[in-house]
């Protein structure tokens, strides 16, 4: 059994979903683990990871949508506006999504469903460079 | 320290919570593996998976009745429509619960609490074949 | 390749997040594991686990606020009312949230941003005692 890491560096352009589901692939392909877990962190409490359809662009956009409506940016609600209108509103995203995310791999690859990617999910309005440590267990 | 897995289908009746805790159970009492840790990883986008109370079946209906009232099918926020009214939907409710969990095993048991149960949630109004990649490592 | 594990109890006052870093901090230091991953697992349905900001203690009482709106106690439309008005919505609270968290370990600490903390939610009115299962793989 041998575990390897790395730290992923993603640009962000702003409150959007960016698919990295490609970069993890090139990564878990050349570990030399065939069977095993790949663990994705990101070290942030204002953009989330998130698996989602990466055929129909429309899903992304109603999703957006949908958390938008959900938690308004400049809710009167919140306290916590210091840092901008948006600024605790990705917090309580975060909080509604996933900081961690596994996926077995099987065969060199990671075991996704035909139609799933992986996404890092911007929820400031303005872009951010993000982090997202893996961690890949196997033989 | 040694490694297993598999592929849990699950035939669910439409929107509902399927059990699948004693399927676990048994996969994770045969695999050899006395401590360790259980992955669950569904490779779907409108079903997701979810640990909640096995005890009180009104749980479980009050939960799809809170989720069909905060995801509503046919909501007309929604762009991707292609697929019917509850798929966008669907979409959403994965978003906001979980694709993965991990499960740690002790003595060859998951640690569940005493109240716990392990489900497939769909999240389309039809039936479905699911797939759960299982994943488990230990000694 | 080792692993370890333990039970942390958390007694929670009630309704709000309790901060649970530094425990998991002096665990993970003294089990001689220096890279390897870290799964927490909360062996309830009516308290979660979560990352967040553990800078401006507002984040904190806005989320509180938010879930509170958007799952508010003694909602007519649930049916399971026996344990208290505040029973059902800390279920679907859970559901909104996480039972299972993992962060990668390396050189003996968890690899958490700078302004994560980890944290047990109480969604309960009234305190509990709360059991966090910890596992930790690595070498």
């Amino acid at each position: 059994m041998r575990q390897s890491h790395t730290v992923l560096a993603v640009r962000t352009p702003g409150r959007s979903l960016t698919e990295i589901t490609p970069e993890l692939a090139r990564w878990v392909g050349q570990a030399g683990i065939a069977d095993g877990l790949l663990t994705l962190f990101i070290r942030h409490t204002s953009a989330s990871l998130l698996i989602q359809e990466n055929a129909d662009p429309g899903v992304q956009s109603d999703l957006e949508r949908f958390f938008a409506r959900l938690v308004p940016d400049g809710d009167a609600l919140f306290e916590h506006v210091s840092e901008g209108p948006d600024d605790m509103p990705a917090h309580v995203r975060s909080a509604l999504t996933a900081t961690q995310l596994a996926v077995p791999v099987l065969g060199g690859r990671m075991a996704l469903g035909t139609w799933q990617g992986v996404y890092v999910w911007e929820h400031r309005r303005r872009g951010h460079a993000r982090e997202v440590v893996l961690h890949l267990i196997g033989e």
